[in-house]
């Protein structure tokens, strides 16, 4: 009888063991250095996870990032084995391009829109070949005037067009953090300011913006 | 007795000679291979003469192109003397500013914003300081499409801005062919082309371009 | 005595084949437009063909072009599965870096030296990881000037110092391409002319200039 | 008698005055960043007027600096009249054009070929007309390597190139500089180093190099 009990006892923690394993979603943030940041107290993946607390999700979810600074698209397909495939995730948000455009002027090194498109769509097959869950972020802002006189505004948007094009043809969740930013520019950023309201320096986010772009991908990630 | 008649008569001529030379006005259309192509047949500086004449206004103005192609702000500050103020002009119309910003992508040899609005300030100080009336455009376009993705609109609207700034605070005619440009373009191309709308290839202008611009600066010129 | 020489006539023909598909080996050239344009007549892999058959070697080789016109390191690490891995090939030759210099000029989206190397690297690895014989070739010139006054010419010196030390490290053989070019105009370009000697246009190959590139890659291609 | 020899001693100092005032030569050192930090303890403008103490040519020579950061050819040209002429200089040294190359990288801002030889030569012009000598300087260094890597060198060398002409073509002194920091570096740079050679940062002058600069300018302009 004991015995019985414990058997019963064990199958139980047992399967709630496996039920939990299996609900337990690995989710990589994959990009360029606004990610690397947000693993430190107070970015947007810390914040994540604090939200997944806050509403007693901690369970269901498990967050890393993979943010290195200066990292374009083709730099994301490079290492993807090594710093994605390797944690055997669930999901990977895909957030990237402000390098792609802003390295053009930094140090004529960006990326050519047909070859942006090219590595943006060969690095999701190589995802959902692995029936990896992939989620698209459009970049942000460099620089956050709303005036329309941010100097790259014409080509950010048009790399956002083509992640909201790639998310359109392939039926993939999109976190559009480009119209987010301008969105929320537009009612609190009155005086035009290059930056402060969503970033620090026009690109890295300050604390109003890891909260902004915590809760635009959490708010998706956990109906996932 | 006859003798007086005539000498009436010639003084009369004269004196209206004289006063028809006093009306004549010299414009001069200063700027690059837009303004160079303006004095063909069907460019704005041709279809300019041809609304004076159409409202008899013919006798009032001298329209003088002085357009290079490839042509920045300091470019038109270097040739000032020998190109304008050698025809010794009532009005000179600047149109600058596409070079500026696009031969930063195209040859890595644009103007810094600081130094644009050095020139340009400069270049109206030597025009003013000769009573010469001066007008500003701003940049019509780098490309038509309307969903703010031309790579350079940020920079083309940070550009025209420094021109509206100038104009504001010298309180100087503007003819704002960006804004025309943009919200003729709003109306008339539903279909986000990249050009064809007021423009030929994104820059130069059309004859629906060529229509809108001499209409734009013929207005206010033929009320100065 | 019938069955000794049937064994005799299978192994003489296995061996005959196993000869024959030894020495049959398949080169693919790997890189941009100029390799694109090898395949043409006149191009240097077709002139490493016909170099071939008058040597009576053309039982040895087999010359593949997969050369893309554009085409940087990065590219060439994205399409190696589809244009050279599913060849099979014994050896592959790659030659590339003119674009990831040039396009910094020219569009604002070259390579950043470090990431050249990166995917370099990881490219030649992909290819020793299947037993893949490499060849590496500097980039051989943008401009023909000799007197050191080709505008890109220090970076691709510094790209060229690059890939030579790859091969060095990894003790690889390397076609100096760039060495050969300069060292070729520093003895027949005495007018210092920027193209016209080895080059039609400063970087495409003429007709010397495919013939030098084409001994240079079949004398170290046929001793291997 | 007494009153002859008044006479004489006036006459004799008034002479003496005159040669005096005739000899001592305003030198004024035109250009960017390098030119401004030339007036600080240790710049090479300071130097020169220690070098000038050491000869006893202190009442023969006074230097003034006009340089500012940043300064392209065409900076110089639009501060010419505020900032040299006013000065009433004997000798004006030109000393530009780092930016004028250095800025296609930086910011995609610098100087095409042809428009840097235009203000130039525009530069000069208004120079001699006022009768003042000019000196031309090349541009020094952007980058100490000695194997011909350093990234600008080719158009570094071609705008170096360009100032050499228009000395040759218009016989003006040439101090150049260009030959002198290659020459010193080939010596005394067997690391191949990219700078602590002669500057501290591929570009601005340390101790060794505002030594060399300051003797250079100061060899040629002794004796003018």
């Amino acid at each position: 009888m004991k015995y019985a009990i414990w058997i019963y006892a064990t199958a139980t923690i047992m399967l709630l063991g496996s039920f939990i394993m299996q609900q337990k979603k690995k989710v990589v943030l994959f990009g360029d250095s606004i990610t690397e940041a947000g693993v430190t107290p107070g970015g947007y993946i810390t914040r994540m996870s604090a939200m997944a607390a806050a509403e007693k999700r901690t369970a269901d979810f498990e967050f890393i990032g993979a943010g290195i600074g200066g990292n374009k698209i083709y730099d994301l397909y490079l290492r993807l084995e090594d710093d994605v495939l390797k944690h055997k995730p669930d999901v990977v948000v895909i957030y990237i391009g402000v390098n792609d455009v802003w390295h053009k002027r930094l140090a004529g090194t960006g990326t050519d829109p047909d070859k942006f498109e090219k590595f943006y769509v060969a690095l999701i097959r190589k995802l959902t070949d692995q029936n990896i869950k992939v989620v698209l972020c459009t970049p942000a802002a460099i620089g956050e005037r709303t005036d329309f006189s941010n100097e790259l505004d014409g080509d950010l948007n048009r790399y956002s067009n083509i992640i909201r094009n790639i998310a359109k043809q392939g039926n993939l969740p999109l976190v559009d953090l480009r119209k987010s930013f301008l969105d929320y520019n537009l009612q609190h950023n009155p005086a035009n300011k290059e930056s402060g309201v969503l970033t620090s320096d026009r690109v890295h986010l300050n604390d109003q913006g890891n909260i902004l772009v915590a809760e635009a991908i959490w708010s998706l990630i956990k109906a996932m």
